[in-house]
């Protein structure tokens, strides 16, 4: 016991003399991080939204200047199919390596809608706070000549997902690089630019460039750590796909008072078909919805076991007095597939109401998928479940002749979209990842075997065989996909650490 | 009966050399139909939406003007609550009349979404077109120097509701000036400013100006003429009252895939609440909703039995296979009392969509009231269901409080409304305004029990004990209440004939 206690005295006085990788890396951060701010604001303020496809190549050349400017050998990788965005890569070889680590972001956002966010922010103009501005915070400049405070947020569409996930990968090698020191790894970047729509040209990319992605490990780095602020490693992903749903009304909108309770209502009748899909607790009651879901393991149920419960705090933080299920925890239900409105909108309502019957109701669904299931599968299920609703369901506007023949229309148009993955808790390469991870942190690293997010994970198994593990950097309370996105700078500078230390796994 | 043979072709030989009152007015107006269109354009020009007050001001200005350059004395009537917009008033005493007219229109109009108007279109830059745009019309210039198309279209916010009722009655008038023919009655104009918010104001204005306002009948010029095409005189209106609905998710948006079937969907509760209010049909499940009716009296249903029935032609015309109902007309159905969805909206839909929960989801209601149903009550029985669905209603933004209790809140905004109001067919000033119209028409005029659409003809009987009759103008296709609203041309010219055959009533 004595001479463990000794030992325990040398490493602590050792930690405040001579100095870690780890240390070296935190005070590369420390000493740049005003610098690695300012690079980071001008990568968020370039849009980069799907439908705007210059500014989405502004953001890859942006990405691959990074990249150079840290003496990464990059490329742009263009996919079979024209006109996709490309991908930018970069590599780093390792002298006497014989492992390989693939790091995955991706650099295109959510769309915008500018009205939505709140006053004084706009998506790409990014601006800091020194707090979360739905609680506490307000929007403030920095205060000159003193550290960061990790408080602090910056505002912007990408802040967090997945910009932030592009910075601290190449800020954690910048760190290596700066303090000299060498990876254990060869490193490979892979920076997506069509995750947000799907991932639909990705198996193409990864079946064109395959012997250039060969990796022992994906390190997907995406999405939010723990809602304890822990950090996070992740084992798999829920797959997802959007469905565009539309009925139709009256070919004109007509006065409310004139023609109401005679013209059908598609508001109304959106509203019904929706009811029919989900119970107050938000059981999908689409038939078969749950049916091939694959049950998790012994170990998958262990870890979930192991996963903190914040439960409560989060529902009061978020202001809703009963979670949907039937008293499950939040990571039980994500190992579920789910459908959610993600919007719906008939005509106008408040100021701009007007007193119609509209002519068209629409909402998008967004259904996430767990192992077991597939994507063809799900959909199609919720398309014979509107059909069972008594709708013809058709691909394209009504013709006139569908509208003569149908009361009940429904226009349905599936987004791409791809399957669930998960990645065995066990693996070796698993273990090191985590290892290194928790090498960062003196807090138990959270292990949760599925995100309830969605990555496409599920193509890089298919296509490349490849075994995928996610570890976020994002803070949880980030509006990611949402008006006001932010990150917190403290999850970004953790990130860099994260990242590093990755890449210097034992 | 050969001397009255000889009389008939003496009156048809007379009606090619002299020409009758109504004849004159026509001439007037072949001969002033471009100059009247000029000042028209000018009116629905000026925006009058009730959040733009200075523009609603500059309206009732203008439309004071338009009675001035008429020599009609003319004045601005306050409400007693300040920032009311004005009644425009104006006053002819005819030397010798027993009998008071009293001329209703309104000058404001419906709220406007610029971005649902067709291209080429905007709600205050009025544009002709050769017909209706969604079906053969085309945007045009006049041709110069031959006789305007009476089935051209000015596009425009109220270009039919209602400044075409202004427009159909001072013109009128004009024509009756212009070819030197006298009034039979004493004349009174009131063009109110505030009929597409409820008319909230109204009550208090005919109180503070009774005096002024004492007539035999109140015309009211507003609503489409039959679907047919023939000329309409409607002895009432449904009464009126919106309320806004909004339920509560998370306080801020989320991440569909991170949370999406723990955290509670807003846009799935409102579906889940508009659903249960009413049944496939159309009919409204809220309890009590039809139990207040006065039926129909024989002659009100001998005049219904009367009206032609064209819902085949609309409903093949608007596109949908099925109305709502049970087989029963459309003049049966606007009889009862409606329940109609105006617009609903939850996030995005379309291209911005992202993946979310919203955090709130919105209905527009419009509640239509018949003879027995009372406003009050009528919002009552639909608050009353709200709850019985499980929701605590509140009238302001859910306080933290509020949200931690309830699982289900509901925020309902009852907006100013007012019960419905029937004349009786068989007044004698209703049987002469009957007959007035009917001297300008060889179609059988359509005498209507009550319109679909409401007026607050309920208020003038309430204040003043007045009787009420509408005299409606605009072509039924014309898009009132929407984007693209229109006006036939020749619509507007029979409107003027219309008016002052009213002003020539026996």
């Amino acid at each position: 016991m004595k001479k463990l206690c000794a030992l325990a005295l040398v490493a602590l006085l050792g930690a405040t003399t001579a100095t870690t990788p780890l240390q070296q890396v935190r005070r590369f951060r420390q000493a740049n991080e005003r610098a690695l701010l300012t690079e980071f604001e001008q990568l968020v303020a370039i849009p980069n939204v799907a439908a705007d496809t210059a500014n989405l190549r502004r953001t890859a050349v942006f990405v691959q200047g990074m990249m150079q400017q840290r003496g990464i050998r990059s490329q742009l990788l263009a996919a079979p199919t024209p006109g996709v965005p490309p991908v930018v890569f970069g590599e780093v070889k390792t002298p006497g390596a014989t492992r390989t680590v693939i790091f995955y972001a991706h650099y295109d956002g959510q769309p915008v809608n500018p009205a939505q966010w709140r006053e004084g922010l706009s998506p790409f103009t990014p601006v800091l706070a020194t707090g979360p501005l739905d609680r506490d915070g307000r929007l403030a400049s920095l205060p000159a000549g003193q550290p960061l405070d990790p408080n602090w947020r910056l505002y912007a569409r990408s802040a967090s997902d997945d910009k932030a996930g592009i910075m601290a990968i190449l800020a954690g090698y910048q760190a290596l690089v700066t303090s000299k020191l060498k990876p254990t790894a060869n490193l490979k970047f892979f920076f997506e630019g069509e995750e947000e729509r799907g991932s639909p040209h990705l198996a193409e990319l990864l079946a064109r460039h395959k012997a250039l992605l060969a990796s022992d490990v994906w390190v997907i780095c995406d999405g939010p750590v723990h809602q304890s602020g822990r950090k996070q490693v992740v084992f798999g992903a829920r797959g997802d796909v959007n469905l565009g749903l539309t009925v139709y009304g009256p070919r004109r909108p007509l006065h409310s008072g004139h023609y109401g309770n005679w013209a059908p209502n598609p508001a109304l009748a959106l509203a019904r078909l929706l009811a029919s899909m989900q119970d107050s607790t938000g059981r999908v009651r689409v038939a078969g919805f749950y049916d091939d879901v694959t049950p998790l393991t012994l170990a998958e149920k262990a870890a979930l076991a192991r996963v903190p419960n914040l439960d409560e705090t989060i529902r009061q933080e978020l202001g809703f007095a009963r979670p949907y299920g039937t008293g499950q925890a939040l990571v039980e239900l994500l190992n579920q597939p789910s459908l959610n409105i993600n919007g719906m909108q008939s005509a106008n309502v408040g100021a701009q109401a007007a007193n119609v019957i509209p002519t068209t109701a629409a909402a998008m669904l967004d259904l996430r998928l767990v192992p077991g299931n597939d994507v063809q599968r799900q959909v199609q299920k919720v398309i014979r479940h509107i059909e069972r609703q008594g709708y013809h369901v058709i691909s394209a506007e009504p013709t006139a002749a569908e509208r003569a023949q149908y009361p009940l229309l429904a226009r349905v148009q599936p987004q791409p979209g791809y399957n669930a993955q998960r990645t065995r808790l066990d693996l070796p390469i698993a273990r090191q990842v985590v290892a290194a991870v928790q090498a960062t942190t003196p807090d138990r690293v959270v292990e949760l075997p599925t995100m309830g997010g969605s990555l496409p994970l599920y193509v890089f198994e298919q296509e490349l065989q490849a075994h995928t593990i996610t570890v976020p950097v994002a803070n949880y309370d980030n509006n990611q996909h949402a008006e006001n996105e932010n990150i917190r700078l403290g999850n970004l500078w953790d990130g860099i650490e994260t990242m590093a230390a990755i890449m210097l796994l034992k």
